[in-house]
């Protein structure tokens, strides 16, 4: 019996506003080859260049280490003095949002992508995804679609993070959840 | 005290018929550098085309991103419209079926690599692993050795599986169960 | 309100002894952009080789795959017949220590790197990682600051380490622990 999925049926414009013209993002496909897929250590401030021809609104004085993979530039905001560690995946379908002073560390996974598995065409059914001010995601840390961290909150390497977290808390696990405020009392 | 573990004492012939000869190997992976592993947008169809010329079973209107590492091709079937996303890794010393209208999605590590720990000269103890007809495995999950994932199951993003899943069925977690359907009832 | 974090403030210098000069370092990028994240198989032999001639020390016998990022080679030590998988990341601010006839499988990330995520200004935290004698690391298992490894050790793939593990224990999952032992009573 075959099944009843149906990719073939899959609508790639359903559900998603990819928000540029296919030339605008074929353009940022080469640009992201060359300066941010590599592993040439290209200055930051080249990056974030570029980051801003492409429509992201990007603060001042943020990092972006080599290897990073952006999929539409024009749907991330970075905050002033964040940082993005290499191999950072920012799958970013919707907007992402990474507040001032949050940092990103090594291979962690910032999923805006998703499908509406109940329907058998799969169709998109992405969602946003929003990191607070000051909020610390560790290494390797998968966050999934319609996530929201929040300010200041610190989530642990590894973590898998399918729900918002709150404030000012260490999260970690998975699924990832708050287990001790961030500062002293 | 020395270790009882002798690696300088791994035969990487025990175990593992790598199918093809050196020559025939050393081929793919100078196709694999320039067609799978780099960023180039190459079309999914020179790709699909290259599968098929080293032996792979590929059925029609597959799609397959870049940086996609896959070991052996003469031990992998995929299914008409599946989808392979970006940064998956097939580690197929043994045989890896992707069933049609699979999509396995972004970061997925595929392992079929295993050793006998018990025996201190870690000989191989490969398995294969069977992806359902209609499944999707989420982003960045890792699928063990020897592990089937049934027809039409769904494995949310970041979930390690190390035992067989049931077919329809929505499942997660770190080991990975079963949840819930995936169909209306 | 704005956030009490102050990346801005961060010193790269304060708890993080580099250990080479600028020119050093940018000499090894260098390296490790030719000779290691890339996809071309290099014999081992010049990868050990090079590793020594930045400070590291490697036992004879080490197999070191492709794609594999070492940040600070001379903070590294791997013993005899050690083994290293693709996409290894050792991110090494503090020493890494992996012992002879040890298994590191492919997409395994040993971090050393932290924060003081309760200073503001996020000084370095960074603490060293030892893999004992003839343990085993599965693939893509992440290893936490640190962390100390067992000789003889198993931690299956997919774990997330955040505790020395003991030696000769078959240890797994998220956070991971010991579950049974390796050999035979």
């Amino acid at each position: 019996m075959p099944t009843r999925v149906r990719q073939d049926l899959f609508d790639p414009r359903r559900g998603l506003d990819r928000g540029r013209s296919r030339a605008v993002e074929l353009l940022w496909y080469g640009c992201k080859l060359v300066f941010f897929l590599s592993a040439w250590p290209w200055p930051s401030a080249l990056r974030v260049w570029l980051l801003r021809r492409f429509g992201a609104r990007v603060g001042p004085g943020v990092v972006i280490k080599p290897r990073v993979n952006i999929h539409l530039p024009w749907k991330l905001s970075v905050g002033a003095h964040a940082w993005l560690g290499e191999e950072v995946f920012i799958l970013n379908f919707e907007p992402v949002s990474i507040g001032a002073h949050a940092c990103i560390s090594q291979r962690v996974f910032l999923c805006t992508g998703n499908h509406d598995f109940r329907d058998v065409t799969m169709p998109y059914r992405n969602r946003p995804i929003v990191v607070g001010d000051g909020a610390w995601v560790g290494a390797q840390v998968f966050v999934a679609p319609g996530v929201s961290i929040g300010d200041e909150a610190v989530v642990t390497a590894g973590s898998v993070v399918t729900r918002p977290l709150p404030p000012a808390m260490i999260c970690a696990g998975h699924p990832c959840a708050p287990i001790k405020p961030r500062w002293p009392a």
